[in-house]
């Protein structure tokens, strides 16, 4: 299960969408095959990234962040990829984000320098391990969570004990009522300031940060202004914690923004109020593959609230399908396919048929768009129940390309993701870590 | 990724469960660390399974099935571990149940000579690899379903082109309308039988089976009774086939029966009238581990229905516990614990707060029931909303232990699952091929 040489994990059959004879290879080996995903090369159901958008992709996130003069530490618990890690810190990442001790060992063992951990840091086993970490590479460069004094309290102690020779650096954690963890109000949020700057100089507070993703309504202008509510609610910690003099000394980091909102996250933390400079630290994962459904209509809603972001030319496109065959028509407006709840995400909507092939009809342009009325009502654990109109054309042995909603709960479904040409051919493969 | 040899897998803390600052060791080892759960020496969140429960559901199984005279092939889908395949087997099993290729692999891979692929054989690279596994060895009993004249077309052309020199044993699937897979009615059975026949000496007619496990409504009478009827239907297709001589030579199998209602699948195919003797084949997966909600209701139900498995002794027993801190306290009526969806099944119902521990507290004995008002609200990818009482005894920094509901969705979020004693010290660990 190592992390050192990637490329020469051996694949075989039993590795799911490796073809069940395939005899053991190294992973590097793939794209040498010549394998098609649509003369069936692979088994179905099958995930694939799509290589032309993902580094379409990442090309957008680079100019956007070069418009609004921010950084991204990318999400890594969306794809738990070290390939995909690295292309992110090549196309200019600032650092990555994870949100548990495993994701961040899984980064660390990649050669990833500096990480923020979107959480807070619980528990005796965890915490040693960063301390640990912290002492033993002085280039690791490491930043997690507070909300609370008690969580402080614990962390303080334990960097007492450990003496790494520098503080463990932490981000105030600030929430909203009803939402996930983070301080509801700016006294709590104080109180928990002064016992980061109480405990130096075993830790140190280094900037301000929250997640605005949970939010979401019908309303997507309801949500936008309760986004910039929260947004300006987390800058008036940062000016309340300035002024207070509460900061350690290096640079501010002002951190939100997961994949539905990072326009209004740069927008305004600029106008907070925050007198010295900051670094503003986007953490979008899904950005990379995209999606076509949840993050699609946020792109949409993006779109609509920042015009000039057309400039940047095309937008983001989804990279993520999976197939699978049409394996019984048992009834005339029913199709049941070889994909379940093992395969694709169904946590936020269920997976959207986008094409359709027939074996044997040709290569790529004999793929055809899914017809009207095709609508996923369910998955099984490893099958898919499709509604069909009367005439669809679907048959037994026919392939369907669906699109995802959420790629983070797809890719942990897969510990291997081949990319593949604009052909269907695969080109070469990831590896997750889940 | 290799299922060679499985105790030899290298883990550290890459690796889900294991500690962050764990340097690579064998999996073999793993019992020997003394590692203890609730000394804090694994990292939260992680999944265990109780090691006597796990032992005591193997043996409650075997006395069912001697008390039924049934057979069971066991859902391997359900822990995709090899090590517990094995254990299967040892119990007696008659074979493994597969729902695709990849997962026919991996028992291959495991030494597992008799598989029945409860789905249909769809697809170029699978029904390849399942003939060239016949003709390579002759040991090899697969079975594999039918449910329409298409895909028998499809296999008999296969299987006439590889030649593998025996028939490709087919068992034909009876369905129900609005249902999954599986012929609707008893001429379209016929149907599919008949090319069956035809399809010889490529194809054999070996049984018929069905799957009764989706029905599901508020009243377990009438389910229990929707699930008799339909038996009684995949009866009278066993019976239509056996006037017209539809068979195969060989033993008869009738097979049903996934965990919820294995109970009225023995009894109903007994009474189907089937002249010759037959097989009774159940398929359960998820007895093993059994769980806190939804197959622990149905078990309710199992007992209800059958007053005499008391004679048995205890019954089934949840073994699978997912364990989580407690992060923060934000509101004082909500907890934000360390365990989301990547870690737990949220499919069914979510996860089912028991126990509790506050770490230095001792051992075992110092574990606390979880007091009522406790509920899990929902989960986000790393996270977990549980709305507390406001006397809540739950501190940044406690453990909580929780019961799953629909162990298939939870087995999957794990490569590794360590079992624990009663003591919650680490014995073992199973990996999983998912």
């Amino acid at each position: 299960m190592s992390l050192k040489d990637i490329d020469a994990t051996i694949l075989d059959g039993s590795v799911k969408g490796i073809p069940g004879g395939a005899a053991g290879f190294p992973l590097r080996d793939i794209g040498g095959k010549g394998w098609n995903l649509l003369r069936e090369d692979l088994p179905l159901p099958v995930a694939v990234l799509r290589r032309s958008a993902l580094q379409h992709n990442g090309m957008w996130m680079r100019e956007f962040l070069a418009l609004s003069g921010a950084v991204i530490a990318p999400h890594g618990k969306t794809t738990m990829s070290p390939q995909l890690f690295r292309q992110q810190i090549a196309d200019g990442a600032w650092a990555m984000t994870v949100a548990t001790v495993q994701q961040l060992r899984v980064c660390r063992e990649s050669g990833i320098a500096r990480i923020v951990m979107a959480n807070q840091l619980i528990g005796r086993t965890a915490i040693s391990y960063v301390l640990d970490e912290i002492k033993r590479d002085r280039d690791f460069d490491f930043y997690c969570l507070v909300d609370s004094v008690a969580n402080v309290a614990q962390l303080a102690a334990a960097a007492r004990k450990a003496a790494p020779g520098r503080p463990l650096q932490v981000l105030l954690e600030g929430g909203m009522a009803g939402g996930r963890t983070g301080c509801r109000d700016l006294a709590a949020a104080l109180d928990v300031a002064r016992a980061v700057k109480a405990a130096g100089p075993h830790l140190a507070l280094r900037g301000v940060e929250g997640f605005e993703g949970l939010i979401h309504s019908d309303s997507p202008k309801d949500d936008a202004a309760a986004v910039a509510r929260f947004l300006d609610f987390l800058g008036e910690i940062a000016v309340a914690c300035e002024k207070d003099d509460l900061f350690a000394a290096d640079t501010l980091i002002l951190s939100a923004g997961g994949s539905a909102f990072y326009d209004i996250v740069v927008e305004r933390f600029r106008r907070a109020g925050v007198k010295r400079d900051f670094l503003l630290v986007i953490r979008s994962g899904c950005y990379l593959t995209h999606d076509s459904k949840m993050y699609r209509e946020a792109f949409d809603h993006i779109r609509e609230r920042r015009p000039d972001i057309e400039s940047l030319g095309g937008g983001l496109e989804p990279a993520f399908e999976v197939w699978a065959y049409v394996q019984s028509r048992p009834e005339s407006g029913k199709a049941i396919l070889t994909m379940g709840k093992r395969d694709v995400s169904y946590d936020v909507d269920l997976p959207v048929p986008l094409k359709w092939f027939r074996p044997g009809a040709g290569g790529a342009n004999a793929m055809r768009g899914v017809p009207e009325g095709h609508v996923v009502t369910g998955l099984n654990d490893q099958h898919c129940h499709m509604t069909v109109p009367e005439d669809s054309p679907l048959a037994v042995g026919d392939m369907v390309g669906f699109g995802i909603s959420h790629p983070c709960t797809t890719f942990d479904k897969w510990q291997i993701v081949p990319l593949v040409d604009d052909d269907y051919t695969v080109v070469s493969a990831i590896r997750t870590f889940f």
